[in-house]
């Protein structure tokens, strides 16, 4: 069995991209707000660009805002995927060890996505009933494209800014080789410094598109051994009209994009 | 309309009590692992013991591992309560702002929840759509119960404990008076110089009874205008056999022991 790190290596290999398309979808912009409607576009969605995209994230929060009935759209779309592109659980989970084992048993096993983004803040025993799923991948919030990245993220811990403790961290323990890290594409200024720390692991990166993160480079940071994956999520499915042709032309705009990088 | 920190503090003096019961049920360990056992069991629990109990938090992860159908025990808990106690969501939730307003409106508004648990590590603009829920309750991640605590928040950041600089935050952004931290009660060595810091919020504090925390220096770690919330969960739900009447039993002898210290 190969490691996580190897298989969504793999997977990008194969499609030759590195796009993760974020199904980050709110039915209320849709023309039916119902679930069952939001689930056959999300299935559109997924249908109409998994020929050229590797992976999709799934923000559990836009789901989960329907109660019990979006958490049953969520059990659907891995079996859906059926292995034929990666996909990430964005869940940002983090607890002691016994409910970090609960989680990692819910999302990674029962519901079947095939990685999750976790939060550090709770330390390193929140974080390995995550990672003892050995072909199952763990993204580690490093980084993140929001302003609030400023108040504790950025702020020296021990002469070192607390993003590089998270991930030097997460090296130390990627014993397994499924473990990556969150590193906001907004950040353009830092990715030469996390590069220097981390540059054998997949970085997901968000903040493409809509909050300005700049995709060359987001690219050109990608270590030798590493992977940077370009989540793009608005930018992509409330594209143009938001119809499913103008969904897929942006996809393909943004592969172009990135073959054109690679 | 009553703030939350005022809400949970008449609720706590309306009882005489400081008792947060963890509905942290595993229903493996039941005589039945059906699901609709388990509900029927954490309404009997609540049902035994709310006439002296004014908190119940609920665990996220022991339900999400039952999927949809967990979640939708999840839905029903706040509606049986009816607020004859206060209820916290301890699903750590915190993402950008978007998703953020997202799990506060799933989780305060649609599920109903009074409070959630929140962590800190993606900075004030992901605790913020929390927050904005003026009658609601958000309990900050600040120092863990876990081992894993040592790993990030009990380093230096500036010169002070990252621990205490997330409690200094939070203290600064608590203008709608409903904020309160999550500390670890068996961090009895801290629980002084976090009173320094933070002695007028509520602090949730879990970790008494299985994982070795003490209970009468939680209690007298109340500062003046705060209040020390008392977290068991495994030491009253799983106590003796097990049943209903030894919960009830437990769940009353931590009660005296509380009432005993006011």
């Amino acid at each position: 069995m190969k490691n996580f790190n190897e298989i969504i290596k793999n997977k990008c290999l194969e499609k030759n991209n590195r796009l993760c398309i974020g199904l980050d979808l709110d039915n209320s912009k849709l023309i039916s707000n119902s679930l069952d409607y939001m689930q056959k576009f999300i299935f559109d969605i997924i249908e109409s660009t998994i020929d050229h995209c590797p992976i999709y994230k799934i923000n559990f929060a836009f789901y989960e805002k329907h109660g019990s009935k979006g958490y049953a759209i969520l059990e659907k779309i891995p079996e859906f995927i059926n292995s034929r592109a990666i996909t990430i659980a964005d869940a940002k989970r983090g607890d002691i060890g016994n409910s970090s084992k609960y989680y990692a048993d819910a999302i990674l096993k029962n519901l079947g996505y095939d990685s999750i983004t976790v939060s550090p803040y709770m330390g390193v025993d929140s974080i390995e009933p995550f990672m003892n799923y050995e072909n199952k991948g763990v993204f580690i919030l490093c980084l993140t494209s929001n302003k609030g990245s400023q108040d504790f993220q950025k702020l020296k811990i021990e002469n070192i800014e607390l993003y590089k403790k998270v991930a030097l961290l997460v090296n130390k323990c990627n014993v397994k080789n499924n473990l990556g890290i969150v590193v906001g594409a907004t950040n353009s200024d830092y990715l030469n410094q996390i590069n220097e720390i981390s540059p054998s692991i997949p970085w997901l990166m968000p903040g493409i598109g809509f909050q300005g993160g700049d995709l060359e480079e987001s690219i050109k940071s990608e270590g030798n051994e590493g992977l940077s994956i370009i989540n793009v999520s608005r930018g992509i499915i409330y594209h143009g009209s938001g119809s499913i042709e103008d969904i897929r032309k942006s996809s393909l705009e943004y592969t172009e994009k990135i073959r054109g990088l690679l």
